[in-house]
């Protein structure tokens, strides 16, 4: 994937997996301050459901886009998300994986000629095939210089 | 705030202040995989408008979910997210703040007796008092026990 | 809690709890560069009385400072600490929680219109009631303006 | 240094120097969860005696004793501290060095077959050379097998 | 690249550039407990030719390994390295760009049937082109089942 | 050791031990961008021998080279590395100690009245005994001032 013109509608990825460990929970917490029981408490996480300490959805989230950023594409930003759900709890030692499909692309409204935006829709799976989150990624994509009518 | 029956439209949040630093930008590319050139490479960065390495947009969203988490509500856990947009970028040495108004308060529509959900707009302000990203924070809040008829 | 005047004498504070993990050792460790093998060799540390790694002191210390740190106050400095003491080594696994009471408040001495000193007492409990650790931490806190005769 | 019999009262310790850095701060803040505007944030540090961000109390404490656990002695261990003061305020990019002296040896009260205290008296100084930080560390070290009579 | 047959002799790879910073090197002082004033002391850094801190020998290597690691191939693993070269030092703030060539392709001396060796000379450039880094790395590749005759 | 005049055929080191854990191997990858599944995935992980997730060949190495840094030579500098083998896979929970011998040093072929080579062979050996890892460490030492011919 390169410039808009490459993106394909239908196109499929899918990431390597990634194990989430105690220390990615710990360091998200420091990352971002967000210090909730639910994440840090493991006396406090026996009276949620599951029972034990659960991933906050942020980190959930940033992972999953992250593993799909190995693929570095110069062309693209990240414009944003929409409807980004966190459908069932991860906990420490689950083992996640992203797997998207590009489901629009569209031009830009004001600047056809220099971006396009490709929505690109992203499902974690863990290691049981559950879904646990899902979201649709929206990226500005650069147009191939000289590439518009 | 505490269950569900506290939430109160309208009312409205402010987070202290936190200036992004190069470390956090280094530890979110190390949490994620996200070594996009935008967000690593200062030489790169000069050809993006504004000529610097820019946050992850999943940075600014996880740093202004944590500065309003501040507050532990042990009874509130995070649904989801929408329409999560990057309005203006966020560079090194840029200090935001969150701000944030309860705009939704809806029923669970299964399980109305046990829990409710608040819809809590997030606005991320820089230093010059620009808004940079805003997004609609989703929260599943327990009912006080006993209080649904 | 903001200015001086509002501080009072015995109020309490308790707060939320914590599960010191691996990662926040080997964290501690690279901040510090305390690497003694009480905290990150398990094969020595089956020698010392309880058999497991243990956290450092100045971890426990710092862990106990943040968790109070959730209400953040911009009024107050840490002034220092008096009698930290490291009652009962804590082992990965233990979750620890900060209780404390303001048991003096003093005018500053040189400059009474300006600086109060709050003293907080201290203790870490771990999941099972026991003290870990205790100590006072003393605050200089400012007036509110126009406050002081 | 090694067993209590090897312990010298006057004997004196210097540390290599550290340039304390803005991600020492933001790791700290992590670690810990104090996230205060003292430390977090550029604008709000304006307003302080200095006009910057300060480094936590508690990481100078933990860098400072960290600084001397190069030699490490697995024969002592922390037991705590006495009198600790901040005595200036530690900014991004200032260099600090600890130099320490030991002031007592104390047979332990109970045990004084088995353990001895060493007390530390350790200063923290700049790139000034002035003193920013001094603090007692409490050792706890164990005596020589078959050394006390 | 994927299984042994895949590699081609004088085939190479470039990375995207990624810029050195101060958390960087504090991170990786913290992973290795490597404190040398040569990387953690700027004062101490002035005498030393350039003036400025320098990043760890095992960073640049380890960073440089990880930049040429986002095309994965789960068949191969490190092997070792030969003739690792730190030519010029690096400092914060430098964009490193790492490029490679496969100049080896040998079989396995003991199982040629499962695993063959491939050696990619790897060199690390700065922003000003110069070659501030080389070695080679071996890679134990798995040959395709039923490949080899 | 100090200037290379003080340099000793023959002597020889040995490390403290580390147990290396999940938080370092996530550091790691966070700081390298290398996120194999050898290393971060331990579903993929049960495929490899041993069947259990790997730490990093340049965390090994890097450890192993911290471990033996606390000694801080202000007069010796990497130059580089020879030789780099990792014989056998370190797993979580491993516990690895670094011991090391001069084995040679040599006069700086164009600068022989400022720097001498070091030549530092080291092995890296787990709880058990086994050589995990070895390799030539090149050191780069100034001369005492006035100590050559």
């Amino acid at each position: 994937m390169t410039f808009f013109e490459e993106y394909e509608l239908g196109s499929t990825r899918k990431s390597h997996g990634r194990t989430v460990t105690e220390a990615d929970i710990v360091l998200h917490a420091g990352q971002t301050g967000d210090f909730f029981p639910h994440h840090m408490d493991a006396e406090f996480a026996r009276s949620l459901p599951g029972g034990e300490r659960m991933a906050h959805g942020t980190l959930i989230l940033s992972m999953s886009v992250g593993m799909l950023a190995g693929d570095i594409n110069e062309q693209a930003m990240s414009y944003g998300y929409d409807r980004v759900r966190f459908i069932r709890p991860v906990h420490i030692g689950d083992t996640i994986t992203s797997r998207s499909e590009i489901v629009g692309l569209r031009e830009h409204p004001k600047q056809p000629e220099l971006y396009g935006f490709a929505d690109e829709q992203v499902e974690v799976v863990n290691q049981r095939g559950e879904v646990v989150a899902a979201f649709m990624h929206l990226y500005l994509v650069n147009r191939r210089p000289g590439s518009a009518r």
